[in-house]
């Protein structure tokens, strides 16, 4: 038997840079098992058209409760980022060191799927149906993790109530902000066309630049909204500028810009796109949109209270609702059913010297544990 | 005895892409030795430091008049720019071929010379002084070109009266159009300093992009000026914008301009310099400015009436004076004496396949004759 900072070891232990495939699943399936869970596991992704497109592994592992007892499933990834240089461990030799475990991946998030492991060991199989969803691919383009998981829990009919994504979402103190929603991400690539010619006959040449200058300068000043209850105002950043003119005397003949916005649940994908084109046209420019992310909102309600009640039981503290930062695959599983993101502490995630505190991991066990067993008995 | 053809003939077939040295100088001193010419050749720059510093040579040529006459000056340079490919006969074997002859320089301006050195035979030595200002370097930098003639003929007391240079000025035909004038020119670099971050959370990034966009708006919507009786109203163009940001979910740390401004004599490239900063200090960002060139003016009056005339006797048409188009090296003349640029139809120059009407070096022969025969008189 293992305690969560163990498995949490264990899980560390096995390289799992984006995109994660084999090791790091046998691990977690050699936990799972033992639990009487049902263990699924697919790759996806034929590596057939470059990066974007490498193999992906992804696991789906249930336990079914009794018939017609509630279905909640955890969900979260055991790939990482790449750990870069400058560690003061070895990334993927997990070390204890006062109170702290050190480890890519000990916050985002193998920790918390250790806790999670754990948290199934401590809700009888009785008490209803839980699943895990897990994916190799959440830090690269996520173009066949979570979609696929989704994908395969549909063909084969598990459907749960509820879901929680163990992404760190506390700040200072492990329990201080839950995720309920995420804002939408689009990124926009402009175009405008001209004629180059010489910067001395500019009545032979049409700049190009002038015209995307005046369109940012349109979209810059946009004001998306004032933001909602529970959204920040949506938020658009020029993140890229490029002309490319190597020469002084020469008017060019193209400018570019890329755009990125990130929105509340007032917009859409879509409707953005849509209102940036529309601006970039009367420019005499173009648009490209990518959206990468839909917003999601699951509003306070019965699955934040279980939430809250269960971080105050283990903290004393209450969780702020929050719906701040990046995406994540909440933003596929909002699909599904009401999803909620609730981890260990963001501090030292995407950094060098990744660490939890053992104590959080052992506490966030039991909250895990206590959400669970709530959830199902709601 | 060589006519203006021929002599363009030998001066093309000395290949001279800029900067220029040997060859093509030792055809031009073996032109004008035998017309009575005292001919200093001079090599500038080191090339110590790049190749902006480049040996560049140089020719002063002068045959004194009687003692109190006047001094004409004919200027131009024998460098040429690159062929480049795809030309039907080769760049440096000049051919004739039915009206015209081909070769790099044809326009630019090799046939000019030769039709000045053609000229020089035909005004007797007792007219006065002519002598012939001719930098290996005018389409280049430019820094070892006509700057250290000017000082040459400033430290042996040579002080023309008036400066003919032979640029190519003519449009649609020889004769339609010469350069009384020609703007400034001044590129400014402009750049704004961020704070890099993630879209997600702008509060802690700054985005140097909607700086750089609003100081481009303010200066892009500048009216320098209107025009004056002689120049084209000054005109400002964004030549290239950088950012160079690849991450679309990165806030960039840095954006980038730069702009070429071609200004008339209302304003200097020290008083745009300063326009420019002051704007870009508004919106936080910092200008960098390279002046190339200051403009120059010689209004119309006796040097301009004497070209005038020369051009209505040979070809019965009046030429338009203007001070449209690039810089020359009359920027620099200008600080000598009045000077005006007057030359070849200027259709085919920098371009493959560059040719003159045969014609047109006969014709010019004259013109340039009687322009030196008439400010001699002046």
């Amino acid at each position: 038997m293992s305690d969560a900072i163990e498995i949490a070891e264990k899980l560390i232990a096995a390289p799992s840079v984006t995109p994660a495939t084999g090791l790091v699943f046998d691990v977690l399936e050699e936990m799972l098992a033992p639990l009487g869970f049902e263990v699924h596991r697919m790759t996806r992704g034929d590596g057939t058209t470059g990066s974007d497109e490498a193999p992906v592994e992804n696991l789906f592992a249930i336990r079914q409760g009794p018939a017609g007892s509630k279905h909640f499933a955890f969900a979260g990834h055991l790939d990482v980022v790449p750990p870069g240089n400058g560690w003061t461990s070895a990334p993927f030799a997990p070390e204890r060191c006062g109170d702290l475990l050190y480890g890519r991946g000990a916050v985002d998030m193998k920790g918390a799927i250790a806790c999670m492991v754990e948290a199934a060991r401590h809700v009888p199989q009785d008490a209803g149906t839980i699943s895990f969803i897990i994916t190799g691919d959440e830090e690269g383009p996520a173009l066949h993790g979570t979609r696929a998981l989704i994908d395969f829990m549909r063909a084969e009919g598990h459907q749960p109530d509820l879901c929680l994504v163990g992404e760190p979402t506390s700040v200072n103190r492990l329990g201080d902000m839950m995720k309920i929603g995420r804002r939408g991400s689009v990124n926009i690539w402009l175009e405008v066309a001209g004629v180059q010619g010489h910067v001395a006959y500019p009545h032979l040449a049409d700049n190009p630049v002038p015209k995307l200058v005046a369109m940012l300068a349109e979209l810059d000043a946009l004001v998306l909204d004032e933001g909602t209850d529970w959204f920040q105002p949506s938020n658009l950043e020029i993140t890229d500028l490029e002309v490319g003119n190597p020469a002084h005397n020469v008017i060019p003949e193209k400018a570019k810009a890329r755009l990125s916005i990130r929105f509340n649940d007032r917009h859409s994908g879509a409707s953005l796109s849509e209102l940036v084109a529309a601006i970039a046209r009367k420019h005499g420019g173009s648009a490209l949109p990518i959206v990468s992310g839909e917003p999601f909102l699951t509003p306070p309600g019965t699955f934040s209270q279980i939430i809250a009640d269960a971080v105050l039981a283990e903290t004393g503290i209450i969780p702020e609702p929050s719906t701040t930062g990046g995406t994540s695959d909440a933003r596929f599983l909002r699909s599904v059913c009401p999803v909620i993101e609730f981890g260990l502490c963001n501090a030292t995630m995407h950094k060098r010297d990744e660490a939890v505190a053992m104590a959080d991991l052992e506490t966030l066990s039991r909250i895990y544990a206590r959400i669970a067993q709530a959830a199902l008995d709601s």
